[in-house]
């Protein structure tokens, strides 16, 4: 299959001597993944494009309304792992080599897109490239973000070739679209045990990040009496362990992943820790109660040290509940096949129903267990029981429905779906680990997906103008 | 006084734009550092050599046994202050010249010493070029260590243009020393309330640095479960709070002040926590109670995060008890003026007494308090009430002798003191601040640390052959 000549080819790009990747967006290993997917779509005939705010779009048939988009990102977290984002992008690609495998004309163009700084790994604001198209960030935030070295966005871009100063909402590119599908690396164990290799997805836990700054002063560790300091590293350690505790009571996620900590010398007692809450939960109650209690902790301990506290929040996004349509059409596609095909003469596999009318595209709470038997997973999952395993917890599908979904992990569909029938596949991951070296998916399970995405491509394509989801 | 315009002179060498420094060894600030005592000792007639160490030592007459040495380091902590070592330097270079405007003939050589790497801020073991001279590290060890961005001692000292392989203990550099005196910023605010510009050391308490290594596993912040996490940060903060609560119950002092973080990804669960616990104790006992407290406290944590955790200790101390007789030698001659000179022509004041016997050089106890009313301030003091007032809990001196004060800080002296008749003066620290841009002393207490440097080195240097002081 081409998918694996496609995923040799990226596969050295920005790897580090452990195993994992350092993509980070506009770097060296950022402009070799962009040219690997430059030219696998230049060598397919696409013509690709990049938007103004540095995204990568590769078309299949003149760009155009009614448009059906599908990709994902290449940057990574640091030390992150292969599949997370590539994965989606080296599927697209080997999935327009599918179609035409199959002699599929499509009735609409194909958009292949790969986005920009979808990590938030160098510059902190997670889905940077699809804000800005959808106008959910401002342009001169944009610019200023400063990574680790106090390079801006804005100088990064510049010297990527890239100007920085065209960046903005895109309504003209999204306008085009009638559906985007991203496909995905599962980031958990919901399919693990299941015989399905691809699920579907139902939503994004509302999520968001906050920066806590615990300013201190700079003393001597070893002479400065107990009573005399005003040591940010325990107010830091409380917001640690209350992220942790609240996210046990909230049957949630929040962690302390990062933290800069200034001058970081042994016997220096520090005079700013900078730490960053990654919170997220299955409805705004629960996260709002996370990120509150981790304040209040923090907070305190802050006053009782003598030290100083700001919090920021940096991202926040509210419960994502991707088309019900759209999702309802993919689980029917894949769990059964293609429907059948009313305006090209590909033959395709009679559909077990037509796709059924769905809720909104975002907001209001879990979707509705769809009509055609497939088990929608609860999005509050209860702990499992403890021990040294992973997984548990999720019940595997006991009928030949495809999984659906939700999820705690942010993605550049959960953006879109406020602007495009959105929807989200996700493929099987044995471990359930990622942003990690370790993370991994099976080789006949990628193929899997690249079947499944090609299966729903062509469903959307050969669909007649018109609406393709609400 | 020359102190000012050698203050002056040094002052911008590797300052920051917060007004703190940078002088690491080996490192360009550090280069040009070494360059102003080159220059300055030169220009004072001196003969300046380099030890096999990279040390730098600027005689005052031939090399030869019964020398008295003075100095201290001119290296800093990251973001440290102005005081903090170079004090010490440029009082020695200052106090040659007030030697020779009082017409001083020395009868003995006198070595002014500039240690490298006492802070340990590149390299993480502090006091090293001492340690290497006096045979307290191994060669191997110490050329084997590393900074943060992992160049080698070895690769940074032969860039430096020394030779690595030549480094070592040095018998021969130290056997020539009767006596050693280090004069260094107080850390501390036990002189501030007090009339006494300069104090002399009684002794340091026994320290050292433990590196805590807790290993986790990379995994997605955002969907891993809690229960399936071997998130590290959470033992790290048990940590950070254990410290602080040992560290009170022993009256000690006990912060970790240092960390790395891998890979530091803001939805990333850590692989990796580096974290350095720094531990200072009235005695030993103290000492390993909160050692060993923060290891059971991080050890439990660990276990029930499911985290490896590995505590290294890196550098450790005994207590350090200076030479009795010199130290009662300096107060007496700070205190009451120079003692009387048997053999140069010298106009002195009477000396009040004549130097007392004394103890041990090192271990065993507190030094008793002086038979001349010099009050010796408790090792272990009292934690002061609280509320916001840096200071409290050390009485003023309540008569004309000089304060006699143990420390917490670990100099080049106290690793000398296991080799030669060791002394240290404090100079008033008004804050009490140290290792921070804020730290400061006052010029006039500046001056009178060298006036007092003076005296002592008058009094030392004018003593016929035969042992100093014990």
């Amino acid at each position: 299959m081409s998918f694996d000549r496609l995923w040799a080819d990226l596969a050295p790009v920005g790897r580090t001597a452990g195993g994992g990747y350092r993509r980070f967006s506009w770097t060296g290993a950022d402009t070799d993944a962009r040219a690997w997917f430059t030219e696998a779509a230049a060598a397919r005939g696409l013509d690709v494009r990049t938007d103004r705010n540095g995204n990568l779009w590769a078309w299949w048939g003149a760009p155009g309304p009614g448009a059906v988009a599908t990709g994902s990102h290449l940057d990574s977290v640091p030390d992150g792992g292969a599949f997370d984002g590539p994965l989606g992008v080296a599927s697209a690609l080997a999935a327009v080599d599918e179609l035409r495998r199959r002699g599929v004309a499509p009735a609409r163009p194909l958009a292949l897109v790969v986005f920009v700084e979808e990590e938030g790994g160098r510059f902190g604001v997670p889905c940077l490239g699809s804000r800005l198209s959808a106008g959910e960030i401002a342009p001169e935030r944009a610019r200023d973000l400063t990574d680790a070295s106090g390079v801006t966005w804005e100088r990064a871009m510049a010297d990527a070739g890239l100007d920085p100063l065209a960046i903005g909402a895109d309504p003209d590119t999204l306008g085009l679209l009638d559906a985007f599908v991203e496909l995905h690396v599962e980031q958990g164990r919901a399919l693990a045990d299941t015989p399905h290799p691809v699920g579907v997805g139902s939503s994004i836990w509302p999520h968001g990040r906050w920066r806590m700054d615990f300013t201190g002063r700079a003393d001597h560790a070893g002479t400065t009496r107990l009573t005399d300091r005003n040591d940010p590293m325990p107010p830091f350690a409380h917001a640690i362990l209350a992220a942790r505790s609240l996210a046990e009571r909230h049957d949630a996620r929040a962690t302390v992943a990062k933290a800069l900590i200034s001058p970081n010398g042994t016997n220096a007692i520090p005079s700013l820790v900078s730490a960053w809450l990654d919170a997220r939960a299955a409805d705004e109650e629960a996260l709002g109660a996370v990120v509150e209690g981790v304040r209040e902790a923090a907070g305190q301990a802050a006053r009782e040290h003598g030290v100083g506290l700001e919090m920021t929040n940096e991202s926040r996004t509210p419960l994502v509940s991707f088309s019900h349509d759209l999702r309802d059409r993919l689980a029917s596609v894949i769990g059964g096949g293609l429907p059948p095909s009313s305006d090209t003469g590909v033959p395709v596999l009679p559909a077990r129903r037509p796709p059924s009318s769905g809720g909104a595209s975002r907001g209001g709470g879990l979707p509705p267990s769809s009509d055609t038997k497939v088990p929608v997973l609860p999005a509050r999952r209860p702990p499992s029981s403890g021990g040294a395993s992973r997984g548990g917890g999720l019940p595997p599908s006991s009928d030949t429905g495809v999984p659906v979904l939700p999820t705690g992990a942010g993605h550049d569909a959960g953006v879109l779906a406020a602007h495009v029938p959105t929807a989200m596949l996700y493929v099987r991951n044995p471990t359930g680990v990622s942003h990690s070296p370790e993370e991994w998916a099976r080789p006949d399970d990628c193929h899997a997906g690249v079947d499944a995405l090609a299966d729903v491509l062509q469903d959307l394509l050969t669909r007649p103008q018109g609406a393709v989801a609400r």
